[in-house]
């Protein structure tokens, strides 16, 4: 059976980074979720705003693909721009939308993880005061809902350029939300914790750019490993991260990026129809 | 409250026509439902497949709007590219999928229409031996589970242009499925019909282009107002385009194209704070 991850929590979660700045991820083992339907994973993943870009989801798939190279995962997006903790309590909609895709997607799937990146925008007004339980209970009540008590959760903390520029500005207390995070991180059983020190961001002073969201989805992966108690001692993110660049495109894989460049318009029938049969034939 | 419209069917309802082929519509009172939220509408609005793009449900919409100047108009987009009519049974994922969402939906709007084309996944193999009678079920199940029965719905009729060229070749048997889908669209109570008569297809032989899909959305709005027994006489749809197109963007509206080429990383941050300043001064 397919693995599924579930990828929650707001923007950066979602992902913002600039399309075209990394090289592409493409695997035929990747999937992701659309219309109650499996498909194959094509960024931007959590299409959430018609910004969507770059998050961490593809490039964790992709590492986790690098220790099971014979299983296939698939991406439930159910990540929100700019909700905030309040929102994702499991009373709310957004809550309840996630816990009835997944519960959906789990009739084919088994969910291996769900990756949580939350808190820029309660990072103001002293919302940090009720942020810890709040947290909690959100994590809580994913595996509760889900009826999966020991499910592994991966989150990742606020980035420390946050409050100095652009959209970001209104972050003035992400430190104080961090804090908790790490607690949290490193406090309940199963949960794991993915740095975001030193990654870097848009213009918009807000959100990771696409370099630093392929870093922090190997960031995310590692610590699934270390919840995962893996005894394999772990490549650095660079070299993660060129294995996956590195990956020969499978027959499916090149028919999927030939498929994609015509139907936006890019190339002409007869160019399509030319690749098409270069490619079927195995060139 | 808003008003909402669900849009259901397969790739042509879904949208493949090339973004940046037709003039933009933007306009602060349309909507578009993900995630459980309304957010301004901007294409892609049904964002089934990365390639999505221009679908008739903007057009429709802007031109509701001509005659609803003082409402707001909300998309649910639920359509599916390649779903064949047996996978819209009422025991199905994507209807039951459509069906949660617009309920959900329906907590803070009310439905005026549901917008449905569908066909070219069953024009071979002699599925249109089945159509009519699954086509019939599927609107009468759509009825039944919102609890409206006489909800208008529209469905479009099949390009002409199928069957003779690109991916449009496996369309072989398009003629007797639009003769079904006029049956249809002429004999049941508040069930209306727009033609896609000498509208043009992309490249690929099966997907509407940008401009006809503006134009199916004025036809599909026209089929509407007659279920509507509206008494104003109708303009052309060149006319209810231009109407549409002319339209003089109202600060949010600005302020909606500055943030999505921000975003995207199309201006720097100076350029955004120049014009954001500027718009905001109401320049």
């Amino acid at each position: 059976m397919k693995k599924s991850i579930l990828i929650v929590g707001q923007s950066n979660m979602a992902g913002r980074g600039f399309i075209n700045q990394v090289p592409e991820i493409t695997d035929e083992r990747i999937y992701m979720w659309r219309n109650t339907r499996w498909q194959m994973m094509n960024e931007p993943i959590n299409f959430d705003r018609h910004v969507a870009g770059i998050g961490p989801s593809a490039s964790f798939a992709a590492a986790w693909l690098l220790d099971h190279p014979e299983d296939e995962i698939a991406i439930i997006p159910c990540a929100e721009g700019g909700s905030t903790i309040s929102e994702w309590q499991s009373d709310q909609p957004l809550f309840t939308n996630a816990i009835t895709q997944t519960k959906v997607a789990l009739e084919n799937t088994e969910l291996v993880a769900i990756l949580w990146h939350q808190g820029e925008s309660d990072s103001h007004s002293d919302l940090y005061t009720n942020y810890e339980k709040k947290l909690i209970d959100v994590l809580e009540s994913f595996r509760s809902q889900l009826n999966l008590p020991n499910i592994p959760i991966v989150i990742g903390t606020l980035s420390d350029e946050l409050g100095k520029a652009g959209f970001g500005m209104s972050c003035t207390q992400s430190e104080k939300i961090n804090d908790i995070i790490e607690k949290v991180g490193n406090s309940i059983p199963y949960v794991g914790l993915a740095s975001a020190e030193g990654l870097s961001l848009n213009p918009d002073g807000i959100h990771l750019d696409s370099v630093s969201q392929r870093v922090f989805g190997i960031r995310y992966y590692q610590a699934y490993t270390k919840l995962m108690n893996y005894s394999k001692s772990l490549a650095s993110e660079a070299a993660i991260l060129e294995d996956i660049y590195s990956k020969m495109p499978t027959q499916a894989e090149k028919m999927n990026k030939l498929n994609t460049q015509f139907a936006l318009g890019k190339i002409s029938i007869d160019t399509y129809m030319e690749s098409y049969q270069s490619i079927n034939q195995g060139e």
